[in-house]
């Protein structure tokens, strides 16, 4: 069994603990937290510790901490031969380079607490200072999922951004029409079926030949249209992501 | 059974023409179009007609034409007793007021010529010029979907406008991760969970609450590591989007 210790308690320390402790090949050790209350989601309380002293041996070392919480870490975890890897999506894998074999584990998702998450359909980024320490992560990733990928440093940043554009941002688009709807007494459930079918698209088509729309058509009417009826800040966002469209499909506004 | 002619061969006149098909209490006597080459989808030839002078007697005629070619068919097109509606989201219902009885049938869904859609999930927005018109109208949409709602021309305007920014902006910005992830050479396959997330959070949570990310956070360090990255054109799509989710949410840049 490969044994592993978890630093963290937040949400990704949470569902990696849930989804490492269903498999049988790996065993989580311990896990670690300063405030060790909690910890509560960890069922055996003999491993948990808020102690770093009192970190006992394993092969990997999880630092599924905050971004900015990970150097400080760093320097006071002492660790021999274990693999040290931090989980964030946009921190350099060189932050742990303090230690002999270092890495990162970076799940591309968006988890919330009190939501259940399938590991299995979890793209995996992986990094590691060796062939061998990357083997190990992989190995390790392998159990929880079929989405294991290696990535560098510099494509992880890229998809850190790529993932602000397609989760926080399309989210807010999401915000401003319930916002619109509530105005004009809508429920937002009416616009829900249309959210889902423009990402089933996305299952057959890639989403530059999934475009529609006004802009994507040209309809100088319907553009303006609609920009009449927004105020000053929607006015702006609207404008701006017309001519983004216009210009990445090759058309002049 | 209630009959209905439907004006139009694009997406929206094939999918209701496949929709109305299925349901025993409606009957697709007639589907029109200028180029009759276009309405091979219509199974019985002898349905199929290309000649204004033709059409005969419904209770409903259904125009799933292009919003800039509503005016010009209901100026030529002649019906004494049944309801002329229109399709659009954008057009005012009024622009059929010269008839008797109008209104508006507008399925709020983006449509793909190839992609079978399953209309029960469609939320349908009637509009017409008399109850007794409006209720026909429900009647028909009752019975190809559970999600009919009334809604006024000046609601559908905001639905329009929602839809394009819950539909064309978020798809673009999904372009444009994918461009990014290309750069890089990342499969774009690695962003699909956790767009399919975005939105299956969205069953659980209203997206105001689903809301996560660095301009939640007000989260300065990883904010301006993603603007280095990023060309003119989407640094200001990231800044404006991320200066609009703070605004919302109450906090300052």
């Amino acid at each position: 069994m490969i044994k592993v210790v978890i630093i963290g308690a937040g949400n990704v320390a949470t569902h990696l603990y849930q989804s490492f402790s269903k498999s049988k090949q790996l065993d989580v050790v311990q896990v670690f937290n300063r405030n060790v209350e909690r910890l509560h989601f960890v069922n055996n309380p003999t491993k948990r510790t808020s102690n770093l002293e009192d970190l006992v041996e394993a092969d990997i070392y999880l630092l599924a901490i905050k971004d900015e919480a990970i150097g400080e870490l760093a320097s006071e975890l002492k660790v021999k031969s274990g693999i040290v890897a931090h989980t964030s999506g946009s921190q350099s894998m060189d932050i742990l380079s303090g230690y002999e074999n270092f890495g990162v584990f970076y799940p591309l998702q968006t988890f919330s607490k009190n939501k259940p998450v399938n590991f299995s359909e979890i793209p995996l980024c992986l990094e590691a200072n060796s062939e061998e320490n990357l083997d190990l992560l992989k190995k390790v990733g392998a159990f929880i999922t079929d989405k294991v990928f290696e990535v560098s440093s510099e494509q992880r940043k890229a998809l850190h951004v790529s993932a602000v554009f397609v989760n926080n941002f399309s989210n807010h688009l999401f915000s401003l029409a319930a916002d619109f709807c509530k105005k004009e007494e809508l429920p937002f459930d009416i616009l829900r079926p249309l959210i889902r079918e423009t990402v089933n698209k996305l299952e057959s088509l890639d989403p530059y030949s999934a475009q529609t729309g006004p802009a994507l058509r040209n309809d100088q009417k319907t553009i303006s249209d609609h920009l009449e009826m927004l105020d000053e800040d929607r006015k702006k966002i609207y404008t701006i992501l017309t001519e983004s469209i216009q210009k990445l499909h090759g058309k002049e506004l």
